[in-house]
């Protein structure tokens, strides 16, 4: 098939390469496609080859088989259809089309059934992602009550721009020089930011509303209540979350591991005396999800759990789930 | 009065020097004291005077009205009972007598009464004194069923050893060299350990069953159902902390921002449209916990908040409390 990446210079677009030649993603061509700004610039691919970056607003899109969208804004809204409708499948990693209910969601290891016959598929808010196969292991076995979760979230979130913001001012911290700010809302180096995205009528923010949307959607199931307090803190491209879950029926810790053990696409990292437990420092740069500090709830009795994930924002938070839907549509042989 | 400051070319001692001469604490002398390895030392006092540093193992207890104990591991344990028994009351900070039932455990906005006429008081562990004012306030007006609590904790949690190495091994990743650890488990830049002090038996760390235990002896209410996941973050010297409340009468957010205008020790700093939240860069170096993200509860109804909280690790967190007890000392004339 002819694949082409759009926002191919941006931090997930240069994920996307890496995991489509990591996970030997089979293709006839790989086209690099970027804003106006980017184009002519040459991609240095993990075979070795070079690759010049064309405008992604002069794309014709009968020469594709399968578009990754990896560019925000607008952007989407005005190419999606352009795209699906000169038969280019199109995996759209922004939010736009995630709660529209003519659009699937997917986490290939939870809902591929939900991709069905269409021609565009949104790939979930990296947070979700992060969090979305822990916790339906949990939903699956044991049911879910109430679910709280606050986040602990790289800069890699707001792109290489946000990386490169927080390197650069941590520099001008360390050197004593004025430490600012044009990504973040305010300096993050040793700072800690409860504000991403934009806020919303009812107090928590629209990175906090998509978790809690898009969770349901991939679970299909509307009804679980959850709540998430997200922040950002100065990390470079792994997200942590922190859970407090109360369940349906009785759970232990230990059954909660075992079936962790079995579940591919995430990794229990759950032995605290021997300092096991999930870090940015072990998940950076890792396909699984860590998993662990594992515990009885203190509030919920023996219906509930705490624990604590980390994950690679750009890989499972963004290319890797994209890429894996890439699989289930030639899987399912919608592609070949 | 006589005061004593062990431990006071450590980050919390400094910071009791500095909150003594803030908040006008009187005295008639005020001498510093550290381990052996320390003495000698001359500290700059705020009032441009230095003061040399003895060792604290060779004091004379009889010559002083009131000790701050700023020293951990075994020494309050061996010099708790020298110190009282030479009537010097002592005001410590460190966890030893925390949980004992015959040794008050005060937040003086909380339970001053607790001192009655003990002549040794416990200081609280930091993440609780600065939990401590913002959940009382819920506690008594709205009463708690279920208290959730993420932490993101600063590195002068583990003392001044803590900020330099958060700051050189800072140094060492952006020249690309080694980045190593002693103090924390993990190399701390860029990253976030879920492990501050010892693993118990529950698979709960010993920092996050303080804040559990601490809090209910403060509230003087063993029933709270209490659960603390307790994350060391790359942060210089504030905490910040995600609550998720069930409380036990209605509540909403707007009563909840009411009391807490009325609340000493305090500051709302909640209105996100304007990006106005709860930080460690404003909580930093301030007497007043940040409180703010104040939100209905999506998971108890009408019955719960969520809320996100920053206070000054030295601050809030060890030294101005002490200092506070000491003030109520001399409030109800037990010294002058």
């Amino acid at each position: 098939m002819k694949i082409g990446i759009f926002g191919a210079t941006g931090a997930v677009g240069k994920e996307l390469i890496k995991v489509i030649y990591d996970m030997k993603l089979p293709f006839e061509s790989l086209s690099l496609y970027a804003s106006e700004r980017s184009a002519g610039l040459e991609v240095l691919l993990p075979d070795g080859k070079s690759e010049a970056v064309s405008d992604a607003n002069a794309v014709d899109y009968t020469t594709l088989d399968l578009a990754f969208f990896a560019i925000g804004g607008g952007w989407p809204k005005e190419n999606a259809k352009k795209a699906t409708e000169a038969g280019c499948m199109v995996i759209d990693n922004s939010s736009t089309y995630r709660l529209d209910k003519n659009v699937p969601l997917v986490v290939p290891e939870i809902n591929p059934h939900a991709i069905g016959d269409s021609m565009l598929i949104a790939n979930p808010n990296c947070t979700t992602a992060i969090a979305a196969i822990p916790l339906y292991v949990l939903y699956k076995e044991f049911g879910l009550n109430r679910v709280m979760i606050s986040t602990y979230q790289a800069a890699s979130g707001a792109g290489a721009e946000g990386m490169k913001e927080l390197e650069e001012e941590t520099r001008h911290y360390l050197s004593g020089e004025k430490v600012g700010n044009k990504v973040f809302q305010y300096p993050l180096p040793f700072n800690v930011i409860p504000h991403i995205d934009v806020f919303m009528e009812n107090g928590h923010t629209k990175e906090e509303m998509k978790v809690v949307y898009e969770t349901r959607k991939i679970f299909e199931d509307p009804s679980i209540p959850i709540s998430c307090i997200a922040v950002r803190i100065p990390v470079m491209r792994a997200h942590s979350e922190a859970f407090f879950v109360q369940t349906k029926k009785r759970v232990t810790p230990q059954e909660y591991r075992e079936l962790l053990y079995q579940t591919k696409g995430v990794q229990v990292k759950d032995d605290p005396q021997n300092k096991i437990y999930p870090m940015p420092l072990t998940a950076s740069g890792k396909y699984d999800v860590e998993v662990g500090r594992i515990m009885s709830s203190s509030v919920f009795e023996d219906r509930g759990l705490d624990f604590f994930i980390s994950g690679d924002q750009l890989n499972k938070g963004a290319a890797s789930n994209a890429v894996q839907i890439a699989f289930e549509l030639l899987r399912t042989g919608r592609l070949s």
